[in-house]
């Protein structure tokens, strides 16, 4: 079967796996370990916008949470691959945010229940068009970056990652078979923190990409009344 | 766009949504709160099983724990739906096991961490063909059961489910779209307990359908060494 292009990929993807706390000065601003394994969650492609979208703050909350994070989008059948060939599963790379409410997974973390509803939303995963691998010769080596209006939050560089693409690859394919179009969020550098509605956020990979999204009051319309 | 042939949709859908501790008596079985909204959490379609084939316990573990649920099948997309025409979203049903590795997920809660590995792994989903919404006139009245080898381990109604299926769906879809295809998982009556390698798994809808599942251990063929 011949590889898709970059720009179906994420429309073909059936998941997203996120990774928490993979940059040490991310885990320590939210007073979390600096993990041993990496902590990974699902986000469902449900919540993907794209760019030039805008992000829905749900009732009751003020304001959500914005991660930057390099996206790794995956473009064949990956199960049990070693670090070693796992760079030829990845098709390309996305700049994605991994937004989240955060009042709400303090809430499920002390409760032990999961962050489905702080993480899953629809419009949670503002994300840019698929960049080919070809366009990234060093994925270990990029800036990410995001701005609040006019404010820089978050710059930092993948060279931070805890744990690095091709033993996240592999470790995720030896729980679960990554298929063409997955993505793997691969966690945010430090700097997190509130965007609320009315206010707008810009991120890119410096060189690469940039995108825009704004921030809005979901509206709720329900169906059938 | 026609709907999709029943046997179609698994293979269509992108997302499953787990509800946990949907029946007060498992609640109390694992020491937990009848809880006030439903608890949900996501397991990856890569996790599926078809019936009749080999339920994988991976190194170290010893067994899982078997939970048998009525799957919801969704039929069309559904976003702030309203209880009142909920079902008009609902193609069909499934009988689906929702297998746990129980240490890990324990350790995870405990963590304030998410539940993907105790709950995502490859083949932690058996699930049967899905029965078109027309030969199932009252889902709220089933009987689903579970034998381990010729124990018969769970056996409940879905008339106690604490959360019924018009609401999940009205619930689930405010917070995340929900496309054809899609899975809700309504949560396990009691007598949940663990499977080890070499039993085999029964399990079904009374007079609707039954699976079977073997147990096994699994292999790990690291591929590209
Ligand atoms: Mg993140
Ligand atoms: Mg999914
Ligand atoms: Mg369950």
């Amino acid at each position: 079967m011949a590889a898709s292009s970059p720009h179906k990929l994420l429309s073909i993807g059936t998941k997203i796996v996120a990774v928490g706390r993979n940059y040490a000065a991310h885990a320590k601003e939210l007073g979390n370990a600096v993990p041993k394994e990496p902590v990974l969650f699902m986000k469902p492609t449900s919540s993907y916008l794209q760019n030039g979208g805008t992000i829905e703050v749900p009732n009751p909350l003020q304001s959500l949470d914005h991660e930057v994070e390099l996206a790794v989008v995956i473009g064949k059948k990956a199960r049990d691959v070693v670090e070693l060939t796992a760079m030829d599963y990845v098709a390309g790379y996305a700049l994605a945010l991994d937004m989240t409410a955060r009042e709400i997974q303090s809430s499920a973390k002390s409760a032990g229940l999961p962050w489905t509803i702080a993480k899953g939303q629809d419009t949670f995963t503002p994300i840019s068009a698929v960049l080919p691998k070809s366009m990234v010769p060093d994925p270990d080596d990029l800036e990410l970056w995001l701005k609040v209006d006019d404010e820089v939050r978050q710059r930092g560089s993948t060279k931070d990652m805890i744990f690095k693409i091709p033993f996240l690859v592999s470790h995720i394919s030896s729980f679960m078979t990554l298929f063409e179009g997955d993505v793997i969020l691969t966690g945010t550098p430090q700097g997190v923190g509130p965007v609320r509605v009315g206010q707008r956020i810009s991120a890119g990979i410096t060189g690469l990409v940039d995108v825009h999204f704004d921030v809005g009051r979901r509206q709720t319309r329900h169906v059938g009344v």
